[in-house]
């Protein structure tokens, strides 16, 4: 079966490990359950991706995830002709094929889209639940199973970037933010393999560096990065060289701020 | 019947209800009898659409609806030719068809479509109630049960993005905005399922969180996030969790903004 | 006949209603037979387009008007090549008609339409009266009974978006303005039926109204306007309701201008 | 023939009436004789476009004109592939025309052009005058009695909008103003049909009302709009009406500017 | 067999020379073998790109190299459907092909790119490692000998033109820095093929060069640089007259700071 | 055989004259042995181009010259598909003739071009000197005998038009300046046919001339223009008349610079 963008289906797959830290997981269910869409909130790499694979899985429902940008447009999610040897062929978008089949269409970090997403979310998130195509000529009703998930970081987001309100007030909402330290060690040793004491102690790296930021520091390094550091350091890397190329490098360009960094790492684990 | 753009007609449904406060039923009866096109101003969820939706039903009309958007063109509106197995065919666009087959075409957020549909605006919208389809060669007269509504927010309009005199002064127009308080008890009440009784408290609660707009808050909470936080309560979630996803993280990012408004919630439900 | 924009013929109407202020009919007239291009400027709704509709059918000639935009261009006025079954077809623009049948071409604010107009607007408007094609490799020659009209609003041009003095010193020029206050009363009278007493007060009205322009005004109220407000009070609508919809809601979105708009028309008809 | 943009030849013409006031005639013949690119630089309606037709004729070479715009790109001089009934075909544009076959290429307001067309400009005007036409693989050679000609107004140049030195210093140049008060009442009673004295009185007012120009004028009054107002006196219309439709309305929208012509217009007629 | 941009592949080539100043080939190593994506950031011609390909040589994997810029797309690096014959033939992009067949893809200069790449590195960067293509209907898993390595040089980053914090934080990174004298000296000697000594004598002049950077100096000196200069002399060049053509005057255009390069210059060879 | 942009074969021309005034013909000699590309600096019609058609010559290699400009993209250097009678046919872009072919390729005024050439520029100008068609699926590696040179002139670059310094340093690369007076009479005596005696008075002139740039002058007179104004001057035109048509008309449109210059030229030749 073709899939456009990144489609994942239930039946193939186990369920993604997700550690709950809240009532996000009775929240989504809500939503899902009373057909409203959802909106997540949170920094870069903080789980919200994950969170949603997991629920998903735990639904037993495909997902569609696509990774929003500033050329992305709703043809992109609805679909369009194709020319293929001298015949034109309709290809639905990834949101088109949540709708057709049920499912969960998540939209990462859906402000970078273009404008004209809006057409297709608006009447997609009131209570007509309706996906038009004008080029097909179709009008497709939402099935119940079908939900639309959307999130943005709001760390970055600047005046040409952001839902306007008449799109915002269309979903039930929630933020994400780093996990707590247990949480956050367990998920760091699950998916780097390193044991639980050492990946303890990069968590609580974690917590002073995220500490920096907003001073010359855009984002705070991610569980994904420390999961990184994790994986180079249980592959038999020196600590402060793992560190330096998966919790300084990425994060900064600025001298300062990476010998800043260094000298919290090294205080840590030197 | 293929459909372009949303549209529901009249004899497939049920009159959507909609409760009025003013003179705004009369209002649109009397510039749809008279052949005279519509504006309606106000802000985000407060009912516009609803309103159209019933006056469409309740004059047993079809209507077209059009979210407007940075990229919206007037062939968006009127049509375009596509390219289908070696054969190019004409296909209508929402407007279009509500001029053929007579009915009301309602172009919602009007402001952000771009300049080229007062092409199809201006000639609609004078005593000639013509639709010039160019790459037809068609001249499509308006019958007299086609009527034209178009809308915007007031609240954030900007420069770029307003109606220029010559094409409001072509419009009957009113102002909108949130229902009284018993009205809107009402309607969430009759949306979520939730008691009457339980639903005036949350419009006691919006009051007093749309008295925060203006500072930090872009936009009051609107009707629909209240029926979406009755839903929540009435599948049986915590009030201030589902006042959380519902009335607080919808409206704003910034801490401080949410501390206030969940404050004023607490003061209400805590 | 295949129409493309809004062209009507002479002999298939009778002549629009069109009272003259001044010496405007006769200007048109001789412009008309000394083959000049003319330049109309004036406020939105004070009349130019049914003037020019007037002189059209007095002249017997057929009008092709264009409503120019941001992105209109060259092509959509002379016209291109359509793609249709396989076949590519030549369609006359608008004004190519014009210029091969003879008759009145009417581009309604030229100066919103993009700057590759005056590629063939140049040399129609000099001595030769050509219009060269491009496309199709003709050249034509404007017969003696082709007229190329333009209009423009002084009152919002800016920088980016007025005539080049190469391209107006082209034009023989007139202002409008709204009629005079008895002119006026006829004109709402005879196009909504209501009795020319009850017209006369509306028409004071718009004078009190007008002489608010500038300060947070950007345009008066146009004629046509008075003509709405006019048609809903015949129809029976209560007068203030009537000319909130019309007078003050198509004018502003601001709410002390509307008080004020308000308070002007209570003085004379509360 | 097939002509594209504005082609005259000249065996089918009469040499149009040109008054010369200086060497302009003999430096262009040199630039011709000697195969040297030519600038004319003047004000609005001077007579460059008209110089150089006299000059075309006079040399019996056939003249291509084109009105350079915002969007006119190299493309459009060289020529291009249309698609017709299934089949490209190559259509030279105007200047591979005057390249083929001989012939001065008039490029009036170059500097509106789009800066791909130095492409074109730089090898046709240096020693080599080739044109290379990517497009079908084609180096053409001027012959001897090509001629490039490009002109501009030096009045309303900015910064975005002018000819690089790169491009300039490959052009023997020359500026035009308006002509002489008497060449100029011979050409205005010429071309308009009304007695030479009663010319000579409009070219007196437009010395004075030219004198106005920089204050709030951005251009002098032309020799063609002196040519309108003679054409529609001498067709019966009242002096100072045709006055002010030709010498006050296409020059300003100001109330202030208009007064002031009018004033000077009523000093030498009223 | 077709190549698309720029790939080469290990078993036609010999490991192209690289000297390892730190622990870099270690990291590149470990990273491939974690199947973690990589960032290399550092200055013009200072070897970034020499040192992937000799670690694709050395890993025995193919290597395609891409170097970004303004207008580079998604579908740059995905492919695109070509007409061929009247036949649409889809054709991989470089990354594509790195992704179906193994081997390294490496973009040079990635923030140059266009935002929707993000598209596609964002699946191919997180756990999932996945490359949708839309337009095949294609979903491709990385296999484990694909890495993704990206570049950008931090010296002039601008804000329109950085890595989101969300993409950044994907990547293993680490800094480059131009080689200690000792390794530039054997690079300069081994690709010049100039003696060592006097090699050394250009790269001690180099270091005071780049102590120039910073004050009207954009750039340092660049590795490349030296071996230019350095092949010029050994081709028996005069060396200012090589340091001149390899060292000035493709640093700066100012006559200043060209003469305080060349004191330098003359300061070690005058 | 087809041509696509200016390309001149040795075979088929004598040398063009070119007076060497310093080291460049040894420079770019050995740049062309070593392989290695060539960037030339230098001001408007200062012989930049007559040097490379000079060095093309003498070396016995074909020329490819392309004029750079705003709109210049990578495909029209490398080459593209064109449909012809319904088959679409690659064809070459001149500098994929010169790689294929052998020869030097000449991008005249290289920082006007798009930024997407950088992407072919990079590969052609490190060690592997590859030339990348994406769209034919081809790989070409540069043969020996292929040289790309650039140039540009300092004098009016500006931020967002210059070469990025990972592009600058990729290049060999010469200052050039107006030929010393001896050699410029020379060249304009040879081009023009005029006496050297009175051509050195010209050059002398020059000098005078050039002094004046900088503060309303752009640039200094070029040497072409000298040779227009010699050529004018043996076709028997009045000194003072050809100076002002080819040494003040095409250098300044102020009526106060040309005033200068005039003083300058009439102190000269008055």
């Amino acid at each position: 079966m073709p899939l456009s963008s990144v489609a994942t289906h239930a039946d193939e797959q186990e369920i993604p490990y997700y550690q709950s830290v809240g009532n996000e997981c009775a929240l989504f269910d809500q939503a899902f359950q009373q057909r409203l869409p959802m909106l997540l909130k949170g920094p870069t790499g903080c789980g919200k991706t994950r969170f949603v694979s997991h629920m998903a899985a735990r639904l037993g429902k495909p997902l569609f995830t696509v990774s929003c940008h500033d050329d992305l447009t709703a043809a992109d999610l609805t679909g369009r002709y194709l020319l293929q040897g001298g015949e034109t062929r309709w290809v639905d978008g990834p949101l088109t094929r949540a709708v057709r089949e049920g499912g969960i269409c998540y939209l990462d970090e859906v402000v970078e889209a273009r404008k004209d997403v809006t057409v297709v979310l608006h009447p997609l998130t009131d209570d007509r639940r309706l996906l038009p195509l004008e080029r097909t000529g179709e009008l497709l009703e939402a099935p119940d199973d079908f939900m639309l998930v959307v999130s943005y970081n709001p760390g970055y987001q600047h005046i040409l970037k952001s839902l306007k309100p008449s799109t915002r007030q269309r979903f039930v909402a929630m933020s994400f933010d780093f996990p707590p330290p247990a949480v956050e060690r367990d998920i760091v040793a699950r998916e780097s393999g390193l044991e639980p004491d050492r990946c303890a102690a990069l968590v609580n790296l974690a917590a002073s560096l995220r500490a920096m930021k907003g001073q010359d520091l855009e984002e705070g390094v991610s569980t994904r990065l420390l999961v990184y550091c994790a994986t180079l350091i249980g592959a038999g890397m020196p600590i402060l060289e793992a560190a330096r190329a998966t919790l300084v490098e990425p994060l900064s360009d600025d001298a300062d701020v990476q010998e800043g960094l260094m000298e919290a790492i090294q205080a840590t684990f030197g």
